[in-house]
């Protein structure tokens, strides 16, 4: 039997806003991961995160982490935001027959749901690996160097892994690491200035998502 | 024991709206699908989706997915749309003691929903395979030559594979081809023009479905 | 341990509205096997169906279609009716104490509930199996011997048997068809017009039950 393996290692050409590329690790290797974040409902109240992509129990706590820090960061730094009370998100980890489990797509829910908010896209030659606390911290993660092969095959050119990954890293051999630049980070705010670049205010002036 | 092997290769002669032939692969071979949606209850917040027909987690997942989408792809053609809101529908997929999995019958489940909003019916002689990410992204599925020989067997003329599964179609031998066009999609949109042809606008002045 | 065989052949000498006598088929031979709806609670987006009677996984299921096809089709008939959007209905199977599953009660679940809503009883001397699909197309079943026999048994005059089991049927020996007319049905309009005969319309001139 055995779940088949990633096979769309580059599925977006360019993300829209709302999808965000991981890294994932399995026996079999590492592979891209994206997450998909869409708007299902909206309304006073209505707030919630629904996941799909047969995700396992660490996982799914791991939206739901996402989006209370998601929504105290927005919060932070635009004080008017009422997107995650009044929307309800759907979240999803092509592909949907692959098994998927584990806490290091934080970073990535994070900023999948931020980017959806903010309706504003994330550089595609960005991925990214970390837990996330409750309050925005970063936890190291596994698998650094089959997630370091697998987003170069993908073509990235910088990955975002937790600062507590920062040795695991420079241990790696050179010719895994040319032509990647890593960023190491241990708060999520660091995350969010690579990925969605300028503040939140200047980015709400697009508007958030209508969809 | 085993489960009875697919009866109704052709259950409809003419496909009502929100009935949809999709393409399923089992031990026994490929077999035809019939997605079939229908509104349960209609009124504001009602918006849901129920499933049955004996599904597993992944495919009662690309029912979630599919609703999610169904409702963006809605929103962007007929910004007015609120059928996905106001609407709980109900999706079965025939025959109710035949266990079904898998994440394939995503693009059914779309054209399903959308043909049930939009209250207008598929070609008969279309049939779809493939699964669907949040965004419309269209994956690569299994049992392409088993589905095939399903697609010729209920006589349909026009198969849609997902870009993905380009290169296991052209190995097929050419008797197994031969009377059927097959469309290679990678995005959800082009499933669309092939199944539900002229704009949502249009078809929208038919007025929604009101059962 | 073993079920305790289906006792009562005849439960009711005349059905009141609500109650059909459909057929089963158990290792131990085939039985008569009523259907019973009453309505729970009545009040505006009260829709519901519970069932009970020992059910598995697919008879409920078999219940939620029944439901969601039930009201359409009355919807179809009768476009005032609100019965299934303002009703929690429930569906009980005698006995209790025997486990139930299969797809073949659907034609029976959907005129118990029809019969329910439009308040008016099924002729006592027809019995009923066959799948139905969401929109009423009417699936072969099994077990075409012993249901007839157990129909004979009940003294049933006419049954009605889904087209796809004509030939099952005509392949029975004659002693056991004596007595009996079989009626062989593709779409559950046809059902509808042996079990419940004149228009909903005119049906309902008698009101909705009010229990």
């Amino acid at each position: 039997v055995g779940a088949p393996p990633f096979k769309s290692d580059r599925l977006y050409a360019t993300t829209p806003p709302g999808v965000v590329m991981g890294l994932a690790w399995t026996a079999m290797g590492g592979s891209t991961l994206y997450a998909e974040s869409a708007v299902v409902e909206k309304g006073a109240g209505k707030g919630s995160v629904t996941c799909t992509g047969q995700l396992g129990e660490v996982m799914k706590e791991s939206a739901t982490i996402a989006r209370t820090f998601a929504r105290s960061f927005l919060f932070s730094r635009d004080t008017d935001s009422d997107f995650f009370s009044d929307h309800s998100i759907h979240v999803h980890f092509p592909e949907g027959a692959v098994p998927k489990d584990g806490p290091s797509a934080g970073v990535t829910l994070v900023t999948s749901l931020l980017s959806l908010a903010m309706n504003k896209p994330v550089a595609p030659d960005l991925a990214m690996t970390g837990e996330v606390t409750l309050t925005g911290k970063i936890l190291p993660i596994g698998g650094v160097k089959e997630k370091t092969i697998a987003a170069r095959r993908s073509n990235v050119k910088r990955i975002v892994f937790p600062e507590g990954n920062h040795r695991d890293y420079e241990e790696l051999a050179d010719d895994i690491k040319s032509g990647v630049e890593a960023h190491f980070v241990s708060e999520y705010s660091q995350v969010f200035d690579l990925a969605l670049g300028h503040s939140a205010e200047e980015a709400r002036a697009n508007g958030p998502s209508t969809v």
